[in-house]
């Protein structure tokens, strides 16, 4: 059997696990008897483009093994959206490497590349697996359970909303309401993991608001004006995308968008701080925003262990499949039990996941489309991991 | 020997580890032949002007010992300057409580409640020891090394400078800059802190901009772009409270300061956001500010060990000073070597921090006023504790 040459990139924004998928995908190819040399591109597929190639064979068995937890994406990253005359490059780029198996780390937006490479590959009748391995902390990936990066982000955003939640309790008589801010693009899913920060009726997050439901102005003041009536301050969590009901983005931007795919604090404005004006002008009272940005892409001490092996799992799962010749799709996970949570590894075809956005499914949303249901903590539970319980004191009135 | 009753407060904002204090408080306090009773204020002094008091000897040893390790303030907390007439009714109430022993953990402005609640007993002949417990994230209290509460908000900015360096500058190809604003108000040293991520000349943060030194505009673009020219991308770590060379605050507010003190987000208006529009106006590049606000007060699982255990300690040595007939002044840490790492407790009267703001030495600071100094690493780097280190991969060119 001719051994070729695989070659491997990170694409789209990163994550704290995404270099764990790149450690399983090289740790496993180094053992396989069908690649025989595993290359890098640098600054995803601009990397192919430009020929800036690197050999990941020379890197030593304990970097490969500890790539395992450092964070975000090591070889560099682009959203770079392939042009029609780059096909002819990209081609001639992986016969001058002589390459059999291209593996692409990424979104939606990368599995759209790699539907677009495979098929003019195959058109040009040139041999190559093609394979993609999800990475999102958006958990916008469609035929998969969930996306690798998305747990330990979720992670993130749960310690802070919980700690955050305490100092906010904690200081309700001086400031009455906090908005955190999550990215997730068009949609919910990290805005509403903010949830698993939350034990009783009267903790943090108070309020949530998603993409997946507009907001109405006067509901929305009305929301906060009864949680800050009932608990005394209130705490809520958007996600970076969320619109008004004419679908106008609650984030301003000033600064046009480049990728015309960006939310949030990229362009200049955000959703946190206009919720925050609109409060502070209904209600006259003081508050904080806490726009946290990509600190949840990167945050490997606050990941989720779950998340770093599947994210692993992942890489590996990738290599096989190419081994068994498969080619045209993206690892997928498949959640076969929840109690205990257990998944297995499986593929989708690029054309279910290309350009595709999964948003919240409607039974993960509460009717008045600010707050999570039961259904979506089974479905958040057993991705983040524990989180830690804080104690309370009785504080009992003095009786003398 | 008469005991008599102690009583403890939490002011102003909250840290990762000021309930640590108070746990060393109470338990050392339980053992004290001299105190009675302890109790609590709720909701900082105003609880003890209210009548919010709690009898913490109702706690149990175990949710006491546990208060070490849980974020934010446990009593709640305010930020309320006491008035003319508010000092008549503490009298009645510390009378009516038989309260020998006040202990008020705080910052500047809580060492000032303290000294004039101290002086009003005294011109009243109320017998009291009055005792301060150091407490603030920003570091600007005077007579002390530091505060307890400042290094494990320094560790939650490190941390995340750290991995949000790594995700720049994987991401260059996209995004230019990142701008990180810390809170601190009016001094530099959670800025300044940011220093202990970075480890080599490239890696961030690049630039750090401190409220003790004024920003030119002219100037600030041009260090911006030389970064970028140098680097490919640019991290830049900015206080709350930076100003501009006309003194003029880089934060634009709309929310009035209920308390004249607050700066940043709380105001609606941020520094981060408007150093990201110049460089957007001036470069028409992409970039990303991250604006944490209160979550490095409260990330506990983010917090340094040092400052833990010598909050802890802290709250110990305020009993052992009331003890001893010690009054009117704030425990302080003397640094006693630097390496290895050893302080002492000691106290300072409250007129030598009431309402003072220590801001960065001179000696902290480089002399174009955009970056710390080796002695200001010196400083730091004991009390931050550990901060991870992420390998690298060799990453060489393909040589087929």
């Amino acid at each position: 059997m001719v051994k070729r040459n695989a070659i491997v990139g990170q694409l789209g924004g990163p994550t704290s696990v995404i270099n764990a998928s790149l450690s399983g995908l090289i740790q496993e190819g180094f053992k396989s008897k069908k690649i025989k040399h595993i290359l890098g591109m640098r600054d995803g597929i601009t990397g192919l483009l430009r020929d800036r190639i690197v050999d990941l064979g020379k890197e030593s068995p304990e970097a490969v093994r500890s790539l395992k937890y450092i964070p975000s994406s090591i070889l560099g990253s682009s959203r770079y959206i392939l042009k029609k005359k780059d096909f002819q490059k990209i081609i001639r780029q992986l016969q001058r490497y002589n390459i059999g198996y291209l593996f692409l780390i990424g979104g939606n937006g990368t599995m759209e590349i790699s539907r677009q490479i495979e098929q003019y590959c195959k058109k040009n009748d040139y041999q190559i697996n093609v394979i993609g391995i999800p990475k999102t902390v958006d958990n916008d990936l469609c035929s998969t359970d969930h996306a690798p990066g998305f747990a330990s982000a979720a992670r993130y955003i749960c310690l802070s909303v919980l700690q955050g939640g305490r100092l906010a309790r904690d200081m309700q008589s001086i400031d009455k309401f906090v908005i955190l801010q999550t990215v997730g693009r068009s949609t919910g899913w990290l805005a509403a993991s903010s949830i698993m920060a939350k034990r009783k009726e009267e903790e943090a997050p108070h309020l949530i608001y998603i993409p997946e439901r507009p907001l109405n102005r006067r509901k929305f003041l009305s929301s906060v004006k009864e949680c800050i009536e009932k608990y005394g301050w209130v705490y809520i969590v958007c996600g970076e995308g969320i619109v008004w009901e004419d679908n106008s983005f609650v984030a301003s931007h000033y600064s046009p968008d480049t990728s015309e795919k960006e939310f949030g604090a990229m362009g200049g404005g955000s959703a946190a701080l206009n919720l925050h004006r609109a409060i502070y002008q209904e209600m006259n009272l003081r508050g904080e925003f806490q726009i946290t940005e990509s600190l949840p892409m990167c945050a490997m001490d606050r990941a989720s262990e779950i998340d770093i092996e599947e994210a692993y799992a992942c890489g590996v799962k990738a290599v096989k499949l190419a081994e068994e010749g498969f080619s045209g799709g993206m690892v997928s996970i498949t959640r076969t039990s929840n109690n205990p949570y257990k998944i297995e590894l499986n593929s989708v075809p690029f054309g279910e996941v290309a350009l595709k956005v999964r948003l919240m499914d409607d039974v993960f949303i509460n009717k008045q489309g600010n707050f999570v249901t039961d259904e979506f903590i089974k479905y958040i539970k057993p991705l983040v991991g524990k989180i830690p319980e804080y104690g309370e004191l009785r504080l009992e009135k003095v009786d003398f």
